[in-house]
């Protein structure tokens, strides 16, 4: 998918929410337990519930990979029924992967050519070799970590080097080198509020996945003030605020409750 | 596995040496092919051709999950197979993983509980909460990616802040609170020669595994020099060159005779 049709999917939707299916076994609806794959039944009616309301699903790889080879049965299976079903959704396959090149190469490859993903998240401790194996497929996407919603993010990202920069902003500096913003997003987490004018001042079109918003406290409207592009330039996701809106057996209704309300806000704030 | 235990192991085999399992179906001999299960059938070849002169597997999980569901399914049987055959032997998931704590402890789940290995890489680059939830575990071990062995490891891993110290000096320092050296080790690339000397200033007792020896360059010799401790304190990783030493019917005597020299040459070391 490329920018422009991002950007105009998010006009014709209203919206810039990504649903994230960060599907636990032990949280979904009992009664979905007799299912053959309960997490797939779940992420599907999940799914049937908000794509009208959202742009973006991303699968958080952590969850699937928990539970072995069943866990990756659903997720492939997640996977294709969007891709089916509703393709101009924007896939993320949240996977915060990177190594070395030949490694990073094998990676790139199942997600975009056997699974036909849009975006894979990336961690960008071991530099370049370690991300540019994943922007050699057209169309698809990179999306860096850069300053990430976890307390912990303060423990190297916000390192300041000799130069008075910190590691997060050289990580936007950087990574500009490897790619242009047709193909490289960069991840910043809702919780860091005002810290998106500094990374507006580094990457100043570029699209920002932004997670943090809901469950981990990020305010949607701070986000949009300090972080929003003539293009948007936001794919805002929500995960537990959506997916957990009730643990009963109207779990979807209220998933859809929950994510027009964003979608909504969205609306106002894309004025 | 202890720290005692895993010395322990070293003495007894006067081996430091990991195979890492970095299993592509596309390398492998071609009369495997026809088997079930082509990439357990190789691994199985290889375990059992160089438990003897090994005391750890490291199965490097993209080439694994680059095969999607049935990756995932020679990934388990590898483990187990390992895990029943060889119980000495230290088993690392080479994933390289780190997320926020939520998703972090679903991974530790997965490797720990579920799979019963010893050992996970993770990042550090999300900090804290990324990594504290896979200490939870007692004999479990966290290998920290510290300093790479790829050319990117010098685009942040170098990075000097305003103290004067290194993004990798301030990863061996900070993590070392933490986690103690019976539960954390790092890892540090045979490529990095004398960096070893800075490394043991900040991590004296520290197990490291030590990846880059062999195809990507590095010396054994050099490693052990600025590296080795009375404890031994190092796991040096060889991929490629030992699993791949031949590509014909007879690859698993290839590899036993490459691990062989290894483990001479480690014997001599360890003197």
């Amino acid at each position: 998918m490329t920018y422009h049709q991002l950007y105009q999917n998010i006009l014709r939707k209203r919206s810039f929410l990504c649903v994230g299916l960060d599907t636990d076994i032990r949280k979904i609806p009992s009664h979905l337990l007799k299912e053959e794959d309960p997490v797939f039944a779940f992420n599907k009616a999940i799914i049937d519930a908000t794509a009208d309301l959202c742009i973006a699903y991303k699968p958080n790889l952590a969850f699937y990979e928990s539970m072995g080879v069943a866990g990756w049965i659903s997720f492939e299976k997640t996977v294709k029924y969007i891709k089916t079903n509703y393709p101009d959704q924007f896939v993320i396959a949240d996977a915060k992967r990177g190594d070395i090149g030949n490694t990073s190469a094998m990676y790139a490859r199942t997600f975009f050519e056997e699974l036909d993903i849009d975006a894979v998240t990336v961690a960008p401790y071991m530099g370049e070799d370690s991300v540019t194996p994943f922007l050699t497929y057209p169309g698809k996407w990179v999306i860096l970590l850069a300053l990430t919603s976890n307390k912990g993010s303060a423990d190297f990202q916000l390192t300041t080097d000799a130069n008075g920069e910190q590691l997060f902003e050289k990580v936007l500096r950087v990574s500009q080198v490897w790619a242009r913003d047709s193909q490289m997003m960069y991840v910043v987490g809702a919780t860091q509020g005002s810290a998106f004018e500094n990374v507006r001042r580094l990457a100043p079109r570029h699209f920002l996945l932004v997670p943090g918003v809901g469950a981990q406290g990020g305010s949607l409207q701070e986000v949009c003030r300090y972080g929003m592009t003539s293009e948007c330039g936001l794919i805002v996701n929500s995960s537990r605020a959506i997916i957990y809106a009730d643990s009963g057996e109207q779990f979807a209704e209220a998933a859809r409750r929950a994510a027009h309300e964003v979608q909504q806000e969205m609306n106002l704030l894309l004025k």
